[in-house]
């Protein structure tokens, strides 16, 4: 990172029973970051015998955009498509959903795209990255950014030189204008050209306001451990709020000083595809209707458990005021 | 090109009633290029409205490497796919042909892929380009093209530099070890990230011996015009034989000095799928069983014919003798 240490924002500490001050900001939630093609197999197989597929849409900033959106705050996917067939479909799933798609440019790679073999065994996608890094530092982005209140990246763009340098100016605007940062460490190797992967994504904790790891993310940066000692190491590279993230057994959030367990909200799960951006999205806008850290964390596991009851990715979420009411949170 | 002008073989004039001299070679043919999947639309749809994909075997010179082998000439692909599914799924169905697959290496770029979306109009397809560039100048190759009776190139690897540069050393070997060069002049400009792939494509042509373009292929290189003036534009380069395919209407071969036409020996039209691969092969193992040139472009039409019967890139092939058998050639 080509941040100064006193770009760290290391004054504003988080209390997680204390409510946020978005202070006043005319956009609620930007998300930064892949905007693509999941191309899955129809039929379970191993060693990727499968011959048929299906094209979904895919990329998890957009869904928390989608997401928060349908829950009622306005929400910008900053995000770069091929000028090609799968771009036209991506932006017009997005159109349908009432998300605004001016910030999604063009560009002449292909749409990017990830394989996905479903599989008893752990699937391992392909990656064809095309035109998800080529995102760009504009005047607009830079004015979104500042009257923003939550800009939320996920580890794609930071996995490619020539869109880590725009999340790079992104995390400068936002320390400078007070809006919080939000980070999604969901690494995964084969993204990534660089050796130092890891080590890369561990140096940009520090600059973050709100970190949601999986038991899978943090196993990945770490190693295998307990959730209790990984939270400490996000901790140690100076992470300011933690939510790790336990599927079936909850959450646990913590603040560095305190930390609560809650435990899962669901009761039917029918598909797991995108629990963890619905998450992020009630979380985002608990926070932005003004409810505090834990209240906001029950928004997210509200959000979660509500998609859980449908196949996809993009599936039906009420608005925040029917979800807190059905979830009596 | 940073080929010497000496290289470029003018002395070797091609007769088209004469038999090739082969020397004493003890490999047949060498195809180099794309071997790589087409992500083929299940519905017809404009505009790539549709969800559902078929993954298939692409990649046309290995579909050469294939009929060539069930014709009865030994023929070996050398290509570079992923080191995943689709590059395990690729090298597999090459060995279920029986096709010698140890010049098939593997990148860390994933296995290079076309998505097709079947249209009334004309498909537009989106290019993933990953590994299929990345092959090597290796001693190995260097030994098999000396000892080849032909090499033959698409259009593909010279698109990229990398892939170029091997291309440039494979046609210097060729020349200096009297192996014959076989050029598939498959221009499409999403291929190439320069500005002048045509140029770069024309300055290739007087480097080759036998070159196979269709109607679009010549159409994309030098703008519409009619086949003889199309074939003398070939020659104005340096082509020593230009077979034109004309579709349902056959073929022409000229030397330059003669020329004819040959009607297309197809009764029973199922699939155009892989019919200009059959041809090359036809046309090479002819070549190799010691026929002149128009009686080769003949076995051409003739595998073609046969090809035409079935559905899919790779599909029945008899052996050269029953071929000839049967068509009476």
């Amino acid at each position: 990172m080509n941040l100064k240490e006193n770009e760290q924002g290391g004054d504003n500490v988080i209390n997680m029973y204390d409510k946020i001050n978005f202070d006043n900001k005319i956009y609620d939630l930007l998300t930064i970051g892949e905007l693509l093609i999941d191309m899955i197999s129809n039929e379970f197989s191993e060693k990727f015998s499968c011959n048929s597929y299906i094209r979904k849409f895919g990329g998890s900033p957009s869904n928390i955009a989608i997401n928060a959106k349908k829950l009622g705050v306005n929400s910008l996917p900053i995000s770069c498509v091929g000028n090609d067939g799968f771009g036209d479909f991506l932006i017009s799933s997005l159109e349908k959903e009432n998300v605004d798609t001016s910030q999604i440019i063009r560009s002449k790679s292909p749409t990017s795209m990830v394989v996905l073999t479903r599989s008893k065994e752990t699937p391992i996608p392909i990656f064809y990255r095309g035109a998800d890094y080529q995102i760009k530092y504009t005047p607009t982005l830079d004015e979104k950014i500042k009257n923003s209140k939550i800009v939320h990246f996920s580890s794609w763009p930071i996995s490619k030189k020539q869109s880590r340098e725009v999340i790079e100016r992104v995390i400068k605007t936002a320390k400078e204008s007070s809006t919080l940062i939000g980070f999604d460490p969901n690494y995964h190797k084969d993204l990534w050209e660089e050796e130092n992967g890891t080590s890369l994504m561990k140096s940009m904790i520090k600059y973050t306001d709100f970190i949601k790891p999986s038991e899978d993310d943090a196993e990945r940066l770490f190693g295998k451990d307990n959730p209790e000692n990984q939270i400490k190491k996000f901790f140690d590279l100076g992470a300011k709020l933690v939510v790790m993230t336990l599927g079936k057994d909850g959450v646990i959030v913590s603040d560095g000083v305190n930390s609560e367990k809650f435990d899962t909200l669901a009761t039917n799960v029918v598909d797991v595809t995108g629990a963890g951006d619905a998450f992020w999205a009630g979380f985002y806008v608990g926070l932005i209707k003004g409810r505090n850290v834990i209240d906001s964390v029950k928004v997210g596991l509200a959000a979660s458990a509500f998609k859980l009851r449908y196949v996809g990715a993009i599936s039906p979420m009420p608005r925040y005021e029917e979800l807190i009411k059905e979830f009596i949170i």
